[in-house]
């Protein structure tokens, strides 16, 4: 813990998994700086980490939250945010000495990543894309999956800080290829989440027991992370956000413009996306995206 | 035991399916009789069980098969071979005695699975429907899965020949929902394959390191039995067959057909089904479906 806790931390953004991400780092022990947009945000999560007896300080900016920061860790909306809180009047190139390494968690594409990597660089800042899986759940119980574009110098100097995080770290390339990775995985979650629909919406309209044929269905070849948790969820008529329609059809547009852009075609992330867009135009953008299971059901004339 | 190996057991159908399933009820200490449509297959078979010291032996006809059996089991490629090996002038139902149960393995549509119960009926044999999941290594192994319609008094009689084949036996409901849970199973099964390959496709084609991408993938939210083991042989360019393309478009013909009946639209699966004719039309039909991996690789220009 010595060598760890003399890496000092700031992280930027305390949303949904900001601040478990950010909470595991100060638990690991290193000094953690934060700093949010919502004004008064920051504070009140130092006090609770303080009450914990972690080395924790709010700062009003990100340029201020990286002064001293061996690492800077950023998780937000997407692109114009992170450029902004790196790179804008008081983002943390402007407050971060040379040769600290900034890691950026947010779904971004893979372009805009390399973009502000080439900038950073000019600054003498190292940056990592390193967007995740594993969900709030994840981000809490520090079981992350990173999907990691950048330098291996930048990457084994951050790594301490990575595995406060995560449990899984794969480099996958150059600036950027972590953004791919991640897009590889928004496919599959789409893909299994329109069959998990199909088949549920299906069997529900010819009248089999939802729960038996769901402890059937995941016990073989059928099975995914999807069937067991969203299908669940779909059956309990659990609607209940942990990962939003809206997010989901964010992180969708920026895989099938990079997809277009490399000349593959993805039909059947395409459709996801497409159906998704029938459940926000239904008013569910802010809901958890098992609800594509309505989308079937308004198609097939109600439940 | 004593009482599992007092009923007697007649098997139709040897083929890739079949073979591992009749293994096991032998195993399991029923008498077997034996009976498929090509000459000469139900003999050598017999012959290797005879060999293990197991009670067994070949039949010339369904008919002759089911002589005293107390449950008989068809697995063969589909419905007009159902009907002919149970109802035709050589069938089982010519030569079990009243009160056997016929079990078919085979998927088929849940129409005709229904229509085959009630045929049966009327010649005082119940029939249940209990198409798998699990694939060969299951029929091997006897961790089949059974989807299971029908009266629950002949599953109870059958039981313990099910348990002979398979892990889990799921009860669906009357004659045919074991047909439409199976139904269930492939809308999953064909949509996950088009999401692994779809991400693969991508990854490829945007130079990731697959094998490390697919290590994190399988280990999140992303994840799905496709992936792990369907993903791996993609990965591989191992294109065998487990489960051939020909099959998967019969199950998804069926599939469709019937979800279209009871008004329940499935685009997904639909699409699959269009992607998967184009692989057939590309000389693949025997392949194993992780080869629907090539029909992307042909969309996008090339691996």
């Amino acid at each position: 813990m010595s060598e760890a806790s003399s890496l000092h931390v700031a992280f930027i953004g305390l949303g949904t998994m900001g601040q478990g991400m950010a909470r595991n780092i100060a638990k690991a022990g290193f000094p953690l700086a934060v700093a949010t947009r919502t004004s008064g945000k920051a504070e009140a999560f130092v006090r609770t980490l303080s009450a914990e007896g972690r080395d924790a300080r709010a700062a009003r900016t990100p340029a201020a939250a990286a002064e001293g920061a061996d690492v800077v860790v950023s998780c937000v909306p997407d692109a114009p945010e992170v450029e902004d809180v790196h790179l804008g009047a008081s983002g943390t190139a402007a407050g971060a000495r040379p040769g600290a390494v900034v890691i950026d968690c947010s779904t971004i594409a893979a372009e805009a990543a390399r973009a502000i990597a080439a900038r950073l660089l000019e600054k003498g800042l190292s940056f990592l894309d390193a967007p995740v899986s594993g969900g709030q759940k994840g981000a809490v119980e520090g079981t992350l999956t990173f999907f990691i574009g950048g330098d291996v110098t930048a990457l084994e100097k951050a790594r301490p800080v990575l595995e406060a995080m995560g449990r899984r770290l794969t480099a996958l390339g150059p600036s950027g290829a972590g953004q791919l990775g991640k897009a590889a995985n928004q496919i599959l979650v789409a893909n299994n989440l329109m069959g998990v629909s199909e088949a549920l919406a299906f069997a529900a309209k010819a009248g089999l027991p939802l729960t038996s044929l769901h402890e059937a269905l995941t016990s073989g070849a059928a099975n995914s992370w999807a069937l067991e948790v969203l299908g669940k969820k779909m059956i309990d008529r659990d609607f209940k956000p942990a990962f939003a329609v809206k997010h989901q059809q964010k992180d969708l547009a920026i895989v099938l413009r990079t997809a277009r852009a490399r000349g593959i075609p993805l039909p059947g992330t395409a459709l996801v996306h497409q159906l998704l867009t029938a459940l926000e135009a239904s008013g569910r953008a802010e809901d958890g995206t098992q609800a594509l299971l309505t989308v079937y059901e308004s198609l097939g004339g109600g439940r």
